[in-house]
């Protein structure tokens, strides 16, 4: 898969597998490293190769690790820049078409009227709704792609289009990343709770059926836009058919082979939720606390400075609680210099989870410090 | 103005000039340098401080150059990459807050609703209006400052009301930028026509009272969306009391103090006509063009390559005409190589004027190559 | 003091902090941070800010967190990229004057001749050699600012001179640094056991009196270059009267001001060493290991790809043992995949001790992946 | 030819082209766009490509545009950072390997003694020890690609050879360049005056024998130093055997193949006076004024601000003579505030010609803002 054609014409390709079970369906598309830094789907992909070949494998799965090489070859000095193309500004998991509503990166061919096929399917079967909406889906691609010809294919909508183009068949879609500092923790769509519950990552963060850009969203919202159309034209036996996570799996710059193995399992057993696999997804071995991600609040560091973490990310803390220390020498004023001079505590403004901090120890003001899981219930 | 607080803590600030004339209004907000290599702003600033002098000051102006520092010291090798903020990816003109309506940077407390503000003061005199919804734009700047407090402000958002809170006095606003390789060129709201005609700017694109992001839109639609309420609420003669333009002037890169009085000569003439400078403001010296931005098309680069642009930026073309060559050596297949083989033409996909040519001779595929008004008119 | 003037005129400075003693002398000088992203010296010298209020202060001490804020604010994406200087691709660590030999940055007038000085002084006293010696010293740099004038003062000669003209006072200079990833280490000059020994730091490299541009030689090789000419012309009572030592406290990116107070007791009781603090220097509490830098071994990575470490920084390894693993999604050419042929495995070419991997977790062929330490001895 | 395989396991490739005459030899190697914006020689060789054809081959040329696809890719915002390897913060031109001398990116496998090879030649035809000491160069750099395989080979050593492995195949070397914002010039090694003539370049800057790690350098130096030790051994009738060239096509950034037309006819006259084509080289249409690279000197911005350029490159100025005017608005601290306080003038320290100046119009303080010849004379 071509992602990226350079000033000096080189392609920049990612590796793409199909491991093809016994039936073409399900059809899972999973793939890692969309941002240049997030690495360790890498090594869940990896080690899925080993285990899609022991367990049975009933449907099929299209594995795309190392999806984009733009954002991982964005190394400048020795960590990699890779969230916002250096080319454009824009995060890489952004960028993708809303097929079903108005977009930023709207392209009027390509939008897809779900009032219009519901009317038109109202008697239709399941199975004929589903592969007559993927039609449609794939040919609004299409059309966005031959609307690129007159004026030139834009470089986002094109990275954009080489995934859709996979992702548009799949039944269920993963997309790996992880977080900054973090421990593991999965976006999924609002009241997918058994699913949720398969992949047995201890903190769910829920998302509403809207548009931000991303790929989970640009997946799943359009099948959940089709099953309201249906609602709102009378017929409620039509479910949502595609469901879509962004699994976040670690912390930043981080890659293990050997917790490659452990994420593949984890991802193994939602395979089995949705029949990927042969047999029953695993019992989470802990609680699962999910938010909506309207709960999921960032908080800004007041001055620039260091960050000295007081608490792991994954721990669960009261108002009041203190988070971290911001540490700048230059606010020790006194003669002699005091450390405590230079520290600005940095306190929880809520109950929740941490869940996240900076990937940098040191950060202007106003940077995403803390991510903190608030109004939390167990899934 | 403090713009960011760095991680070192130290804060990096703007420069603010007032010029007061005999009266307080009408008042020109006047910035230069928002994106950190567009320069000749500076220029055409300090051309001001002179010839506001010597001219009658009337009104009065808040004056910024270098208003970014932050993009302006984003220079990596020889050159300054500084339209996206290396922290976030934003662009640095696309962040401000929209008042009267939802933004990508919403804060709710900040929302201000015009109908009810329209029927609350259907029977005030127009200076009450305009005096009454400044001091609710001004409000709503306050409570988004305000709603940070509790997680910290985002550096985006203090860097977005830094501006704002100055931008929001103003009666007319003027944010100088340059095109990437162009001639001047000029952004005015739609309609605003003996306006764009005082700045005497060959090239004008008209955009509608709809939300980008940018500061022109920032803040000239919320004054817009008044007038259009007052019309829905039955009452006619509230006209847009502020007008807001992006003044494009020339190549990025590029800096000239003699240029500079040229620019500040063109600006003076649009400052006369909004009664900011006594007497009237200057005819234009030859045609201006203009298009709707839903006009001004991009043309994205068919092939990463080194660019040989054929076409003056300014240049009237026809569709078919030759626009540039796009050029990449390792196309020449042939023993002995030839270099016609190299080369990939770029032509016209319709008439209008070549306005602008990326920056650089040397860009992947997908990215924008040339910029073209379309659909022209004289205005 | 002011490291760097930027484009918009901002002076960039580091806070400078004297901590008098009952004594000028001995003096040290302790910096941090002079790479962006290598952090936790800052933390080390707030922990001193209390243990020097605390302990007996015989002599006195500079310290200088955060020295370089230039570095520590090129920030791009999350992280740091604070080795290189974006303006002149030069490592902030390797732009120091040499003043008593030929260096890269050298300047004609700042040349110091030892011969000369040690035979105009061989029946000097050691402390009139120590005086007049440092003040030829300190007029070598004053005459390179002078020599500046006529075209301008280079920034990195700017840089240079900032901090020389601090450390050229002291009697021990210490630069705080981080490994990328990599466990507490230190450089030290070549012979300077019992001194090395008082830090208490495991791993030892050995550096001889030659000169690569770093401050830890700028200081510390003039003073040997100086022992050297008086041995050369009949006088052997005369020591090299200055140390300095690169000490390396853990990884990159990494900041912890718990960690900062056991940084801080190795480098008091180093201070104890050197007289600067009362007292007797603690006894390591375990082995140190030590070998030449000209055994100190880069292993660099045989293919671009991932990197998965073995073993954890700082543990012997024999000749062969695995350590690392460079992985490579797209090696994998059989169907289906392979996790296997995916990875190339890299191991020891020698015994040693593994000190430091890569900072990031992805990287190009031929980057440094691992460091070694070879042909050890215990000091 | 590979250059380097980034991250994702990408080869990035340059594109070489062979052009065989009548003859092997003489044999020219002409690169072009080492640093990554510095493009114009790409049109130089492409066209190349159509005069080789047209005129009279009687040697042959090995031609490579775009040798550099690194820097060439290194793109942050709109421009490219091309001289600066981001991983390294090496200047892509001054690796290369020293083979007579000791070299900072020295490997001791590939050192070349030219005494003992002139002792074992003194009665050699001119023919054999041309072939002869090109044998031992060549197995000197492959020793120093084998050296690299115990620890793996260092990319910028890869970088290095892959270009010195072709380069050192040749009779003379041209490696094509831009300045900042400047005039067609030349580096020549001291004394090639016919050769320079050749060129009909009108600035030339001598550089002695002596190795700074440039492509110019690497390729004759080693050829200066055998004729040297010939000598130095009683032989004096050997001459430098080998020339080489850094060929500055005027700015960087621009990029257009009708001057490609222009530079190709220069470099052809100068094939010429190689024998490498057949015929006379050209007359210089003007005037070619020279002075030493050490009389070419460099003025630092003496403030951080905005450049306003006063005198074109090219240009020769008396010492006191305007050359540009440094400016920062916020150093307006009066009210009203004056352009002319924001205002720093730069003047020529001495008689000369303005060659350069800094490719950005806003620079910090102490960067090369202007770079002047000195003491000239007329070749």
């Amino acid at each position: 898969m071509v992602v990226r054609s350079t000033a000096t014409g080189h392609e920049l390709t990612a590796p793409v597998f199909y491991a093809r079970g016994r039936n073409e369906r399900p059809l899972a598309y999973i793939q890692a490293n969309v941002h240049g830094a997030e690495l360790q789907g890498n090594a869940a992909i990896l080690a899925l190769f080993d285990s899609l070949e022991k367990e049975n494998l009933r449907g099929s799965a299209i594995l795309v690790p190392r999806v984009n090489p733009v954002g991982a070859n964005q190394q400048v000095g020795d960590y990699v820049a890779g969230v916002y193309d250096f080319h454009s500004g824009s995060n890489f998991n952004r960028g993708y078409l809303f097929l079903t509503g108005p977009s930023r990166a709207a392209i009027t061919a390509s939008y897809v009227d779900v009032d219009s096929f519901a009317v038109a399917n109202l008697s239709s079967s399941l199975s004929e709704i589903r592969d007559g909406f993927r039609d449609v889906l794939r040919a609004a691609l299409a059309a966005a792609r031959a609307e690129g010809e007159k004026y030139g294919l834009d470089a986002r909508v094109e990275f954009a289009l080489a995934i859709q183009e996979m992702a548009v068949e799949a039944d269920v879609v993963m997309d790996l990343h992880t977080g900054d500092r973090a421990p593991r923790y999965l976006y999924a769509p609002e009241g997918a709770y058994a699913a949720s519950r398969a992949f047995g990552i201890p903190f769910v963060l829920e998302i509403p059926a809207r548009f931000g850009g991303a790929l989970d969203e640009a997946s799943f919202v359009p099948w959940h836009d089709l099953a309201e159309a249906f609602i709102r034209n009378g017929r409620t036996d039509v479910p949502r058919m595609v469901d879509a996570f962004t699994v976040e799996l670690g912390s930043m710059n981080m890659f293990s082979l050997s917790q490659g193995t452990e994420d593949a399992r984890r991802i193994a057993s939602a395979l089995r939720y949705y029949g990927v696999l042969e047999g029953e997804p695993d019992n989470p071995s802990g609680r699962i606390v999910s938010c909506s991600v309207n709960d999921y609040r960032s908080i800004n560091s007041p001055i620039g400075g260091l960050v000295d973490p007081v608490v792991a990310p994954g721990t669960p803390v009261r108002k009041g609680d203190l988070l971290a220390r911001m540490v700048d020498p230059a606010r020790c004023r006194s003669t002699p210099p005091k450390l405590e001079d230079a520290v600005v505590e940095v306190r929880a403004p809520e109950d929740g989870v941490v869940l996240l901090f900076h990937a940098a120890s040191s950060i202007p003001r106003g940077v995403r410090l803390v991510s903190m899981m608030t109004n939390l219930r167990s899934l």
